[in-house]
């Protein structure tokens, strides 16, 4: 790893690697991610023990963490040997065409060019090193310069070796993967001109800061930032009456998972006043009040949680329900929603939940409308329930994801997972961090007009030697 | 129209129409695209006279145009009949899937909410009020609030009206389109809280200073501006031996079109020195000295282009080798690629070009280097010409079209079409402006997470009642 003065020196190396990774075309880099995945499992035992001496998330978690990573680039090389990601669309030549005569025009999207990626606290290893950002800026065939996180530095050097070695196993240079470390290498990394895109999870705060670096650089890059998302999670009246205990203890399971520490944990609970909701709360209560504190992943974030719920819990119109002694234990506060308090809108990251009490689908909707754009929104709904349509309307305008009669934690990687939302959950709602669809953020359209055969890329050849799934002439043909 | 106080008016009018946009699904929507491109086809005449009079681009271009943006309202027809844009993706749920049960996933994508939309001065039909960016907003279900160009204003009211009395047509509120002008309505615009999405087609100054607001605002919104491109054009020696005289005709052809007031406009053009390229010159000029000045889009434009014309021919190491008395009439300029000032790898709007002598390939690849984002590169290759894979891989690293052996004025809108490259050409090369594929802008993915069927939009329900394609548990499943 190195500090400020080498960050030129990573981006100047990631721009000579380019080349190999682009030639290696898709077979190449489905082979490099599943070289990777494999190095990643074989060292996995000793990966997941430092990231918990680091991070105190736990082995099975991390456990768990680690599977999912390795499924992930797995699931890179699937979508790189399938080739439909690369948008192949060619139009023939039209002499006749109305209103003008066409070229012929062949589409295919290509990599960017190195990538800037900044790894998340919270998952150091699924958002970090050798996480989504990574994996499928990779897969595009850009080369990424990693800023790692401080909160787990030997874990990160560990899960780079692996990527590097992958990369040799692959017989790529190793340098597709560079790391760098520290608060100024991150700030020169976003601004060198040779950076072509972000990838970033983390803060509101520090995300939004690089944003506007590179979006303010004399040539603007697009900044791919998850950073702060609420979350709300409504309980129908009918939901509450049918199974207020169980909802209520599920929602426990949700908030404190990982002491909070996730970016889907539902933040704002919408629950209908009087005796169901009131079962909902106690239930809660009970389950959540046994789980255990424990150590946050840094003591900035320890203090921070500390700072945030307290100041949350002094808001006019909020009751604490729940607030255990020790560290990090699970907080519950309860408001009522045509009085809730601006602040509890943001999210406060840790093991606490805000219910808000509401009174009638007239006050849900004007609670709801204050929500800020999410990652996720849940509804926990009943059998034939009245009001879901027009919750689920009003949600789905300020979220990516929508969960019904579930939990938001826990996000699977796969075809149609979509990962974003409005800001401030992510800084560009088009596109998504986790899923098959990540690699679009790291890729460019190109179209060649009337190219001599011999001058186009396989992928754009008229006898498609690489049988990729195309559209030509404006049909979908299948691939091999 | 309205002025800068009515722009919340018009945003807020916009809000009010949105589900019903968004309820006119794939087909209302495809319905609506085909009745605005008959009201225009049907209003062509009146249009076409007073777009002339507005912009004296003259009628035949004008006629092409309006064919042209007739054709594109069409083309998104199809787009929204196939259905393949909505990227349907369906994951079924997996109890015993690696490394994690997953639950049933279904992702599709949705309208972003109101557009803005900045018309261009150039093209008063295709980039304007009824253009490219409102058409594939519309298309994507997005109400679009244009700011008009102030050259063109009566034109602009008479397309507005042609798309309001579409949307009647198609039985859809007229407001899916508004007009609003100035340059404080415009800035007004921009900053809307509810405005999701920009598109823009102008100058680098003026783009970039509403990117800026854009970026910059509380919540930032994606800013697609089109904004200045040199767009190169290399000879290779081989292409000057075989064809010197049909080249340097086709190049004054194509940087004198409607006086070098395309976006595509060849600017700058790679010439080997030596007696080829002196007989290309010689032809260029020949074929260029007797094609007529005359009005320029608009008094600013006109005084910029001199301006700028005069203020390049005056660099160290540039000769005017065309200045031919009279308005806006075409010049070209010549100087040596080692010794090339940085000011002619600025656009200069308008019928200049600039040729650039280059001895050997060594000296061309180190001036290319120099060359900044664009939307085409072009190449005129021999048939056997061992420099050209080099070239062309240098070009396509700055350029969304690669066009071959010919003239990159003249876009054609299909499918395959890209138009967008890296900055200054565009704000976001990741995107195109042109062809089915504009319509991405303007969607953002959302994922149902185990939805009952009662919940799912239509687009994402089991039976598949729309016959859309499909992505189902990773594999392709093609539409009706």
């Amino acid at each position: 790893m190195t500090e400020h003065a080498d960050v030129d020196d990573a981006v100047a190396q990631a721009m000579t690697v380019m080349p190999a990774l682009a030639a290696a075309g898709c077979a190449g880099r489905a082979r490099l991610m599943l070289a990777i995945a494999d190095e990643l499992h074989a060292d996995g035992d000793a990966i997941v023990e430092l990231a918990d001496r680091e991070t105190a998330l736990g082995l099975p978690r991390l456990r768990g963490e680690l599977a999912r990573t390795v499924h992930q680039l797995r699931l890179f090389a699937d979508v790189l040997s399938e080739g439909g990601y690369l948008e192949v669309t060619i139009d023939h030549a039209d002499p006749d065409a109305a209103p003008a005569p066409r070229p012929d025009l062949r589409r295919m999207l290509v990599p960017v060019g190195p990538v800037a990626v900044y790894a998340a606290s919270n998952f150091p290893l699924a958002f970090s090193v050798a996480g989504g950002d990574t994996t499928s800026a990779l897969a595009a065939g850009c080369p990424v310069v990693v800023k790692v996180h401080s909160g787990h530095p030997h874990t990160s050097l560990r899960c780079g070796a692996a990527v590097r070695q992958g990369a040799t196993v692959a017989g790529l240079p190793e340098d597709v993967l560079q790391l760098v470390q520290g608060r100024s290498a991150g700030v020169a990394l976003v601004r060198h001109d040779d950076i072509q895109a972000v990838g970033f999870t983390g803060s509101v705060e520090g995300g939004r800061a690089l944003y506007d670096i590179a979006v303010s650089r004399p040539r603007p890059i697009p900044f791919y930032g998850e950073l702060g998302s609420i979350n709300p999670f409504v309980v129908t009246p009918a939901a509450a009456a049918e199974r207020a205990e169980e909802i209520g203890r599920g929602l426990a399971g949700s908030f404190t998972l990982g002491l909070g520490q996730f970016c889907t944990k539902p933040g704002l609970a919408f629950v209908p006043d009087g005796e169901d909701g009131e079962r909902l709360i106690q239930a809660l209560v009970g389950a959540a009040a046994p789980v255990p504190g424990g150590r946050m992943l840094t003591p900035a974030i320890r203090d921070s949680f500390h700072a945030g719920a307290d100041e949350r819990a002094a808001q006019p119109g909020v009751r604490t329900v729940l607030a255990a002694k020790g560290e990090s234990k699970p907080r519950v506060l309860l408001t009522r929603a045509p009085t809730m308090p601006d602040m509890l809108l943001d999210e406060c990251f840790g093991p606490l939940v805000v219910v808000v009490e509401y009174n009638g689908s007239a006050q849900l909707s004007a609670a709801l409308n204050r929500v800020p754009g999410s990652l996720t929104a849940t509804i926990h709904c009943g059998q034939k329930d009245e009001i879901v349509a027009t919750v689920v309307r009003q949600l789905i305008d300020k979220v990516g994801r929508m969960v019904f009669n579930g939990y938001p934690t826990g996000v699977a990687v796969t075809w149609a997972m979509h990962h974003g939302g409005p800001y401030p959950s992510s800084t560009f709602p088009h596109h998504t961090s986790v899923g098959a669809t990540a690699i679009r953020r790291f890729l460019r359209p190109v179209a060649y007009q009337d190219a001599p055969e011999a001058q186009l890329p396989l992928e754009l050849r008229e006898d498609n030697p690489l049988r990729l799934p195309r559209r030509v002439n404006g049909r979908y043909v299948p691939g091999a």
